[in-house]
């Protein structure tokens, strides 16, 4: 099955949004709701969960809790995954101390950095450890990903690193992107890295978009009226 | 026109790119070659850049930093935003101290919350002043933006706050989303709020996205080879 990375992304806000509803005590949503929230059509909603099974009743919508449910147990936020974290500066410090990542059972292991000032320091409860020490640690520990907060100058390495520990999970912080396919400059990825799952995160996407729909307010998404929103395959009978 | 919204998003990643490569100190790209590295399709890339004009030279492809001073352009990258901060919490303080932000010009003015053992503390040379002090703060010094960093419970309020004090464009951080059209409950917005652009942040979807594809290594964008980005659209001579 061919499952576009958009509906994951899209995914990820349903969650959010869900999440939202509950907090709102809202018990029951429909595809309609949840596409006017997440600005996309109810179809777009209906046919990205449709990747996943069938979550609604017939024309009676989405329990929240449930639908919820589903979604973290779809994205793998129902398990807990041991991370570790590479560059312990500043970025790195505030990625360990950013409050939410805990409540998706986001571990963090251990801390990782090259530089002497930050080896040894205690943040969070873990020592700052030098990343010599990383493919030694990860032999002894379990970790499921790494999320690299180092300079961009040297993600590429670090990324490499996190890889020859046997990581298979790359959350990119770095402003930079780390590409597997791309990082031998060339199509060809190792075998090493063949397996390997990169996210980059640009920080700063929100605040980029900000700026342009600011500066472009008749362009704003929040412009579109539900009924721009709705379209003619949401007269289906399905949720 | 109509823009839409997901063309914005790509813009942003597109000039991620771009400063990647001029890092890399590669001096040229393509429309095949930013597809791929964005994961999406060639004719995408020049659909999605011919919303502002034409930037590339018919078969010569663009080069990076031109393309790169053009997409800050758009976005509004090329000026000054005077930022202010509301909730100066753990992740207010993450935020604060994030380095990058005055890369593109976001510079903080003002920082505020309402807890007692903050107000006062001096943070990157600001001292956190009281949220009753904004509407006042904002008549003597122009905000362009404001960041909510409050507890999810307050957001709605704290963006009240915001708005009531002019400021037309919001980065809401907090785990929550912030909807004009939806903050009465209904489809009217208020006539303040039909000015305002929010841009809701979830600082964990990438965690989210990468906990799925690490489970789900198959789906993975990268499996998708430069092939399957072409497309018949890209025969056209166009950049």
């Amino acid at each position: 099955m061919d499952i576009p990375t958009a509906a994951i992304s899209r995914l990820v806000i349903y969650l959010r949004i869900l999440e939202t509803l509950e907090a709102q005590e809202i018990e029951r949503t429909s595809s309609s709701d949840l596409a006017e929230r997440a600005q996309v059509t109810a179809f777009q909603v209906r046919k990205d969960l449709a990747y996943f099974g069938r979550f609604g009743t017939r024309g009676m919508g989405y329990t929240v809790a449930l639908l919820k449910r589903e979604l973290m147990r779809v994205l793998g936020l129902n398990r807990i995954w041991n991370v570790v974290i590479m560059g312990m500066g500043r970025l790195g410090q505030a990625i360990a101390n950013y409050p939410g990542a805990s409540d998706y059972s986001f571990g963090y292991v251990g801390l990782f950095d090259t530089d002497p000032d930050l080896i040894g320091r205690e943040i969070r409860g873990l020592n700052v450890r030098h990343a010599d020490h990383l493919r030694a640690f990860a032999q002894a520990t379990p970790v499921d990903l790494g999320f690299l907060a180092v300079p961009p100058e040297h993600a590429q390495a670090a990324a490499q690193t996190l890889v020859s520990a046997g990581i298979r999970g790359i959350l990119n912080f770095a402003p930079t992107m780390i590409q597997p396919r791309l990082i031998a400059g060339s199509s060809d990825v190792s075998e090493e890295w063949r397996q390997v799952s990169v996210e980059n995160v640009d920080f700063l996407a929100g605040m980029k978009r900000l700026a342009f729909y600011t500066l472009n307010p008749h362009l704003r998404p929040s412009e579109l009226k539900p009924s721009e929103l709705e379209d003619k395959a949401s007269a289906l009978s399905v949720p």
